[in-house]
This record gives structure tokens, sequence and C-alpha cells, in this order.
């Protein structure tokens, strides 16, 4: 076995590159060797080097024998997991395989409304029948948390023959949900946890943070590793423990929504990654908090700033909340958050995460330094003394929450039948082709295969005059809406 | 319109990574500020600062309207498509959308026997139901080439309602089909062809190599643009023309199966390849030709090897062959390809891309040198100078074509269904649940919802006992077999 200090892929890799020979094999760069100059000037040699395929020395993603697995071998060590894979397309091709790996087609699937855009693609590549549960609602704050232990309960009520749970923890805002209770309920039922843990990779390694799902009795974790921790983009990990999932099934689904040319560059960044937690990741994190909690209580101090408190913890769908995760209200300065967002990116050289209708998200890492936090909070201040006002209503979202529209179709038969683009006006009682998902509250209002409804186009005409935006279908003004062809 | 000669995604990347802000986004190394020093060492700083996520200047690769689209613009330029998509999940994921954008489940897909696998994950994907094709078949070198016209044609008369053609052109081997013939005969029924060239992406960039796909008439052609040109490995596109494919759904077919955190890194090597070719394209790739052709002739002269003759060009599924990838057989050295391959990798510093039990496959690019040729010529001079025979019998491969099993169950159900490992000597008649392809000839033997005959069981004995490998299932000794559960 080895240390969890080594990093096996990252050595594997570096003698590979290091090793003088004449490459045969892809990619056609061959070692940077006739790589584009554009591109060398951006990324460097020593990447282009690095990018490597599949050789003996360098393992086998699909099917693992040495390098990769000895590193998926240490982060299952790291994490508490039984068993990791190394992913290269995204937290999404994890949430992917995990439903594909659980529900046949026609199987029900327990998941939040709010759950995240990959689960819907997951449902029309399955076929599963999606049970939703709406998320808690935080009207002050306009925003979807987690959903609770009593309605997943009263999902299983009504739908004993579910069988798998998906639940998002932490949200896109850091808020966690009771995942221990949700794990237990679904094990009295003998069905097996997913957690979409995309943003919360962190959570292992410092005992100030949540607990890590893995830790409160999860089946199947799903973390970005790049979110939160130092991987590249696009390079996540899922994690399995426990006997309610079958190893093989998710491997066989993994291999469905990977390429079978990997990137060396993206599995390597996630052994490197993990070797930095398991030797540095508490006396990083510590860092990381304490910065958070700097900003924190400095934003709340400026005039016309609120912080999403950590006091919300306990709170309907909020068990505890993640401290590096700061999302601030700017109501109070009389601008929107797109526009605060615009004026800190353009003029104060601060960039979010997320701009929202009220509100902007930060997040908070072990690469942020402290002159981060003091240019994020010279910019709020500068931002406060331009623009606080003596008072200012908060803008409302309208209410919620919305009832979920009847589906005629499944996810998976509307995306397949034939479609039509017809103007919203027209659009009553037509079956949605496509997913329409405003922001705030970042909820669904109507999925592939649902009937549209009077009252769902109500909400999102107001969502978009109040300046909301709208996600996830082809015309984001809304004016138009692809529905399924009539018979 | 921007010029060909211009990277757009690679300037407006390299602007943004250069910009001195407070980074409060994904990723969370936060531009290498707080990568692994493992990564940074193998990587390089400037790699990571140019990893960023979708920020407002950086567009968005599912909506696209500012530097993503001109770069996919110049690419449709460049390769002659009407629209061009870049894919960050390889050639895999584009394979996948063009089948879920063409085929609905249940609709018939006529398709090669020797499909990438990719090809086989898109029938689990999609419901679609395959009609085999099989690939004519090269004896003498024991290797499967394209399909012809006639036999497509016949498939057509058995199924008049297909709704799609998928063909691969060139092969691993470089050979390539008549796609201008199979085009013709896929409009006159009305229906797509998607041409998976994903190891042609270089064919459109000089008139010594064959024609490229697009130019042959194919609908949707798909490209490792890693491959053959410089992209970085596990970046892709995929090409549009014509009437018969709908944009809108391919786009939606895409969002299925890519990450929804795309690795700029990747995003940005698509534009640098593709400026690359259309600046430099024919020159670089002269010099390629000139390599790759000085190759073939001397291997072809040291004892004990032959080399894949240009001159197998019209030869029965092979219409054209591209010079610079080159097929060595090494019987005459009284060697395996994968014996000859271990020796050239491990004492010759040279790596070929494929060894297989005959031969070995070396791919030219604009990356190799005229010294990577030297060390070739070299290697296989001292191979043959310590083991030439004076005469020596080729291995054959057992007898082909194999008849296809009949197929009780769809890939898509087979993959679905439960399934046990039972030993292979008790799996005849038995449903299989997995894929066996054995290499070589890289022809699957059996596909998920096959029946397994005693004929293919024969077969891949003797393949197996021959020491050839097979790919695709859990146990490559083949000892066991995953079969799908009896009722």
């Amino acid at each position: 076995m080895s240390s969890l200090s080594q990093t096996p892929l990252i050595n594997a890799l570096q003698s590979v590159a290091a090793r003088s020979h004449a490459a045969f094999y892809t990619p056609g760069h061959k070692r940077g060797q006739g790589a584009a100059k554009s591109l060398a000037n951006l990324i460097g040699k020593t990447a282009l080097q690095a990018d490597l395929p599949e050789l003996p020395d360098l393992d086998n993603l699909f099917a693992p024998q040495g390098v990769i697995q000895t590193a998926q071998a240490l982060a299952a060590n790291t994490f508490g997991a039984e068993q990791t894979w190394f992913l290269v397309n995204g937290s999404t091709c994890g949430i992917e395989a995990a439903i594909l790996a659980t529900c046949q087609p026609g199987d029900r699937l327990i998941l939040p409304r709010n759950a995240h855009q990959s689960a819907i693609a997951a449902l029309i590549l399955s076929g599963a029948i999606p049970i939703f549960v709406e998320p808690e609602y935080d009207a002050e704050w306009g925003i979807a948390h987690s959903i609770t232990p009593a309605s997943v309960t009263e999902a299983l009520t009504q739908h004993s023959d579910a069988r798998a749970i998906l639940m998002v923890s932490p949200t896109y805002y850091g808020v966690c949900g009771d995942v221990e209770a949700i794990a237990a309920i679904a094990h009295t039922h003998n069905i097996p946890l997913i957690v979409d843990e995309a943003h919360g990779a962190h959570f292992a390694f410092h005992p100030e943070l949540p607990s890590a799902a893995l830790a409160s009795g999860a089946d199947l974790v799903i973390q970005s590793t790049h979110k939160m921790l130092s991987a590249l983009t696009q390079a996540a990990m899922m994690h399995v423990q426990g006997v309610r999932i079958v190893p093989a099934r998710v491997a066989k689904a993994l291999q469905l929504v990977q390429s079978t040319s990997p990137s060396y560059l993206l599995l390597a960044s996630l052994d490197a990654a993990r070797q930095q937690m398991a030797t540095q990741g508490q006396e990083l994190l510590s860092q990381t908090i304490e910065l958070a909690d700097r900003a924190r209580m400095q934003l709340s101090q400026i005039p016309g700033l609120a912080v999403l408190s950590l006091d919300r913890a306990g709170t309907p769908g909020c068990v505890a909340i993640d401290r590096t995760r700061l999302t601030v209200d700017v109501t109070g300065l009389g601008l929107t958050g797109f526009e605060a967002d615009e004026i800190l990116h353009q003029q104060m050289g601060v960039t979010a995460e997320l701009p929202s209708l009220r509100q902007l998200t930060f997040i908070f890492s072990i690469g942020n330094t402290s002159a981060d936090v003091d240019c994020l909070l010279q910019g709020f201040d500068t931002l406060s003394k331009r623009f606080a006002q003596p008072s200012q209503a908060r803008l409302n979202s309208p209410e919620l929450p919305l009832p979920i529209p009847p589906a005629p179709l499944s996810p998976r038969d509307a995306f397949f039948a034939a479609s039509d683009t017809i103007l919203m006006t027209e659009a009553i009682d037509r079956i949605c082709a496509e997913l329409v998902c405003p922001y705030p509250p970042g909820i669904p209002v109507l999925l592939p295969g649902e009937q549209i409804t009077a009252e769902a186009i109500h909400y999102l005409q107001q969502v978009v005059a109040m300046g909301g935006i709208i996600t996830g279908c082809a015309d984001e003004t809304l004016q138009t809406i692809s529905v399924v062809r009539s018979a």
C-alpha cells in the first residue's frame, strides 16, 4: 500500500513525460513537439509534455490495474470511501452514472426539484421516473435549501417502490441538508442515498466544516474536486460505501458517459489534489476559514450589505452551512446582484461565482489569499459609499412553492419526441420539451414532459420582469418555448 | 467575421488569465494560487492560470454567443462544415450525441460490426436497435476494413425503416471506406450518414491525403482533434452540413453527455489546433507525409518486416489509405507484435500506438520529427538483425467472418438487466451482458443482448490461445463472462 503522501499518478506521468523516446501514438502534438504556438504560449511546454495517452506505464481508466488503481485507492482512503472513481467529465458524468447504475428504465427516483441539470440529463438517459420533492424555500433570502427527512418520508410513503434517493448537499449557497437522517430513512427502505456533493469535497478535511456525506452514511457521493479543492476544471470523483450499490454497475455506467481518451492532465490533478488534502488539508482549510470568517464579519458591517448568516443553520432544509461560502445581499445598495457584480468585476477587480437578482455568491477556497479578501472588502466598501441607501426594500421573488405541474411524458420520452418552438403565449396546456429554470431561486418551473400551466407562465413572466434570468431553455427571453409536437 | 488566422478563444483566455483580480469562483486552485505543488511541478503555472471557468468574457459552451461561438464558426469554415461544436468529452460524446440526435428508442441504425465502443454506448443510451453490417475482412493482414456501398444497400433493402447510417472512416489502420458512395445511398433514402472520422481530422488539409468525410458528402462528422491534430487529449469536434440533421437536436443531445464545467484548456486547444491547420496545415502535413513515406519505404526493406501497403487501396472496403499511418507486420522476425512492442518501447525508445498479435501500428503526425523516424528505423533495424528468421509462417487469425449471433435483447435492455458472472464453459445459449471484442481483428464477437453461441466461444478461445487480447469485458482472460440473469 502506498502512503497517503505519495502521488503515484503524478509520478508516473512525470516519469513518462521526462523519458526521451520517439512517440508514434496520440495525441498528435507528440509531447508538445507539434503544438500550435498559441497553445504553447497559453499553457506552456510542461503541460504539453504531460498530455499523454493510456500508455502501459500509465494504466487504463476503465480497467485500472496500475497507477490509476493505486491513486484511486489512496483517494478512497483519504475521503473515507470503500472505492473511488476518478472522473474526467465532471460531476455531471458521476450523477449520470449513479442514476444509470441504480435505476432501470421506468424505475422511480426521489430527488429534489432543484437538482442540478445533470440529474435531469440522467433521467433522460436512464428513463427513470422522477418523484420530485420540494426543497425548503427560504423566503427571506429567496433561495432554495435542501430537502428534509419529513418530505423524503412522505415521498416514500406515496412511492414505496422508489429505487433510490438523490439529494443535493451542500447547495450552491453552501447549505447542507440532513444527510444522516435521510440516509437512515433510505436504508430503512433498503435503497441507496446518492448525494450530489459537488460543492463539498473539502468537508472531510476540517472539523469546523459540515459533515461530509460519506461520514453521514451516504451510499454514493459525487464531488467536483475542481470546485472546492485544487483539481483542474472538469475533474471530479465518485465515492461508494456499503452494500446497496454494485460497484461493477457503476463502472459499467461510467464507461457510457466518459471519453475513451481520458485526459491525464485531469486525472493527475485529482491525484495531486487528494494528496494535498491528505497531507495539508486541515492546515490549508484553517486559513481559508479564517479568510472567509474575516470577510463575513467585515462585510456584515458595511452599510447596505447583508450576509447569509451561519445562524440560519437549524432552519428547515438547513442543518449546517459551509462557512467558506459567502452570499451577500446587495439590495440595501439599491443595486441588483447583477449590477453589483458588473461593477465589482469591471472596476474593482473582484469576480464572484454567482451573481443573482438580489445577491452575489463568493467561493472561498485554499487558493484564496489575504490580498483577495482585502480586494473584496475594498470593493464592497467603495460600492457602499457610492450607492448605500438609507433604507431599501428587498426585491421579493414571486411566491413559492409553485405546484409541480402534471407530467404526461417522462423526461426521456419528451427528449426524444418531435418538438416545435411556439410563442409562450400560446403554450398553455402543451407539453414542455425543455428545462425552464429561473434564477432566482434555481428551482425548475418546467421540465421536459411536464404540462405548461398558466400559473407557470405567469410565474416565469414575473421573474423576467423583475430582472431574473431563465436558464436551461433555448430562448432565455421566454418569448418562445419548445413543446412536444401534437399528435 | 474574424479571420482564420485568429484565435479568439485562446486570446480571450490569455487576457483573462493575465488580468489581475481576486477570484471568488471555481476552480478551487484559483489560477494556480492554491494548486498542489506536485501538480504545479508537472504542468506549470501558466497552464493553471489558464484553467478558468465560464466567466462572462469566456462565453458558455452550451449557449455560445461570444468567443466560443466565434471560434466554432472559424472551425466550421476551416473544416468545411456549416456548423461545428467543440467537444470536451472526446469523440465518444460526439458519437453518442449524433445517435441520440438522429435515432429515437427502437429506431434502427445501420452501423459496422467493428464500430468503436462509443457507438455501442450510444445504442445503450438511445435505445436504438443496431443493424450490423460486416466490415470487409482483409485475411492477409487479419484486419477489418470499412463497410462497402453494396453491403449498406443490402442492409437498407432489408431494413428500409433505418433512421441513420454510421460508418467508421478511416479505421484505426488508416483505411478509408467509400464515404461518397455511401452518403449518396443514404441520401437516396433521405437518411443521414454519420461518419466516425476520429482518426481523420487532418484529411482536409493536404491533397495527398484521402478525402475528408465532409467533402465526400457526410451529414455529421466526428473528429478526435487530439489524435491527428494538435489539440489536447480528450478534445474533439463535431461538424454538420446539409438538411438531414437538426442542429438544435444535436445541441440538446450534447448537453446530456458533456460536463457542465467544461475545461477551457481543452476548448482553447481546439481553437489553437484549428488555427494552426488553417494557416500552416498543408506545409506541416507535407513534412509529416515525407517522414511517413521515408519510414514506409525504409521499413519495407528491412528483413523480416512487411508494411501495410498503399497499394491495397482499391480492395473491398478500402478506397484509400492514410499514408501517415503505418502498420508493420513483424511475423518475419519470429516475434509477436506484443513482443516487438515491448522491446522497441523498453530498449529502443520507440513507442507505438497499437501493438497487436502480428503487427504494430504507428501514428505519424505534425508532431513527429526526422529524429523520431531515425529512432524508429534504428530500432527496427536492430530488431531485424537480432531476430530475423529465414522464413516464418504468418500467424493466421481464426476464420472470419463469424456469423453475427441472434440478439434476443437490445443493447439497452441488456445493459439494464440484472446480470450474473458465470464460467464461459457454461455460457452457451445465455444472453451476453457485455461487449467481447478480440484484438485482432477488433471486430466484436458478442455484444450486450446477443446470444452466446458455441461458435463464438470456440472462436474466442482460439484468439486467446494464439496470444490475442480480449477487450470490453470484465474478465479479459475469458474464463468467466457476464450474462443476463435468467428469469
